[in-house]
This record gives C-alpha cells, structure tokens and sequence, in this order.
C-alpha cells in the first residue's frame, strides 16, 4: 500500500490493487509473460480492463508497479552482529535474489516505472537501517555502498554473460569498509 | 560487420544488415520507438519482412543489434598521456553518452539481445586498451575498472533519480587507482 501510495498518491481503493497485483503475480507464475494480458489480469482480478488502464495506463507500468512492490522486503536485513556481516548477508542475498529469472525480469519491468528511482529508495532504505545499527564503526555511506555492491551486482547480472562471484562480492565489500 | 558475426556467425549478407541496420537508425530518429514496425524497416531498407525475421527472430533482437552496434566506438579511448587522464576521459564521456536519451534506450534494447554479454566485451576491450598503455604503473584490473566506473554509473541511470554526479565519479576513480 505504502508503494502505492508514494507513486499515485490518491485515494483509489486499496483493495482493487490488492488484488490487480495478487492477479499479476499469479499469471506470471502460469504463464509466460509476453502471453499476460490486461484483459486476462482483469478477469483474474474481478475488475475490468477499464479499471486497469485508467490507473496504470498501461501493461508495462502495472508490471514495473508489481515489480517495486515485490522488491520492497517483508523483514530487515538480517543483523548479524556486526558491519561487516550485515553487508555480507544482505549482499550474498540481493545477489541470489537478482541473478534468479524472478529478479531478472522484475529489473526489467521496473525500469518500464515512471519512478524507477523508488528502487533504489527500497535498497537506500535497507543499507541505512544496517548503517544505522553501526555509527561508532564509522561506516561508509549509503551512497557509497549502492555504488559498490548493488551497482556491480545488477550491472553483472544485466549486461554481462556471468553474475558477479561472491568472491568479487566480499572483495568490494572490505573496499567499501576500508574507507 | 564484426558485431554481427560475433552475435551470429555465418555467411549472411553484410549489405542486408548495413541497410537494415540504417534503416532502424533513421526511423528511431523520426519516430517513437514504439511506432517503429519491422514492416515499416522492411519497406525503408528495401528488403521483405521475412528476411528481416529469418535474420533477427523479432523487433527486439533486431533494436538490441543496432544498439550493440552502436556502443562499439569508432575510435580508441583518449590519450592524454596518463592513466588517471584517460579513466576520466573515457569514464566522463560513458557518462555523458548512457545518460542521453539515446543512451538509455541503447541500454533497454540491448538487454533483449540474446547476448547482452557482448556488451560488457565491448567496455572491456576499451579499458584493456588503456590499461596497457601504463603497464609500468600497476593499473587495477577491467573487471574491477567495470565495477568500479561503468556499474555505478548505469546503475544509477536504469535505477536512481539522477545520474552518478562527476565528482563521485571522480572519486570512484581515485578508489580504483588506489588498489
């Protein structure tokens, strides 16, 4: 709801997106996705296509929209104890998530978003509450750490034949702490 | 020409994928991309659809062609004479190009490439070029070079509100120069 709200702020129902974005989840388990329809969401839904169109405009903005929603995490990261395991486990995690085809293809659709910058407010987000947890470690800022663990993370994944190895990972990760 | 039978070796015509290739750039300059059809290349590179399809499978193979035989620059990176020098000739002015609107979409079409991983071989062959022109100064690896300059700075673009300021793409040099 929270997403919703930042990217169409109005007082559209909450629960129609409920279930637009549970009916997009569900088709996108079952089928492939250059085979999902709005027609077919909307029945899956129980609205009509009409509705769809009116708030999201079209197919790529509801899927970027479900996308930002299912990047946003249930839990905070997992606290280990210390800087330095926090930004291993969530980096090992961000990398795992990404490099499978449910992360491949919600990078896709997230950059069909007319705010694809809310993606990296969900991972800002994540990297502060870790940074947060530190301050007498001094730790580096979150700017920094978007730069070198998601950024070549993603950039692998997209772009490159291999993802990152998690050997490379750890590498960049004592290079953000060294600072 | 190399582009192509990198992608796809075998004796196909290079004048056919010349004029096709032309073709996808002038009506992208003209047109939307989304009004762009194969039909309306077809008619502009005077060839059938079929060829067209026989060739590339679909418009998005096709566009992620184009765009990889775009990224391949004309010339080799600046030389001016030191290593720092040329990464910041070379990172500015990838800056600059991925944050143009023609940028952007280079880098969506070329994720629907069946080998988006020509296109880290292309970045990489560039660095590697400046990289052994300071042998003697131990420069970092291309890989790290890649993570360091070029994944921020796509990132960044596909993800963020704003682009990778210069002067923290000057830092990240300073960083990769460090090791």
């Amino acid at each position: 709801m929270a997403i919703k709200e930042g990217l169409r702020p109005g007082g559209r129902s909450a629960r129609v997106q409920e279930s637009v974005h549970r009916a997009v989840r569900q088709l996108l388990e079952t089928h492939e996705r250059s085979g999902v329809t709005v027609p077919m969401i909307a029945a899956c839904a129980g609205v009509t296509p009409s509705t769809i169109y009116r708030r999201w405009g079209d197919l790529s903005v509801l899927l970027a929209d479900v996308a930002l929603a299912r990047m946003r995490p249930d839990t905070e990261p997992a606290n280990t104890g210390s800087l330095r395991g926090d930004l291993q486990a969530w980096a090992e995690q961000y990398l795992d998530e990404m490099s499978s085809d449910v992360g491949r293809n919600m990078m896709r659709d997230v950059q069909s978003s007319p705010t694809p910058g809310y993606c990296v407010s969900i991972l800002s987000g994540q990297l502060q509450v870790i940074v947060d947890r530190y301050p007498q470690e001094q730790p580096p800022s979150v700017d920094h750490l978007i730069n070198l663990l998601a950024a070549p993370t993603v950039f692998r994944i997209l772009f490159s034949a291999l993802p990152l190895p998690v050997e490379e990972l750890h590498a960049l990760i004592e290079l953000a702490l060294k600072n």
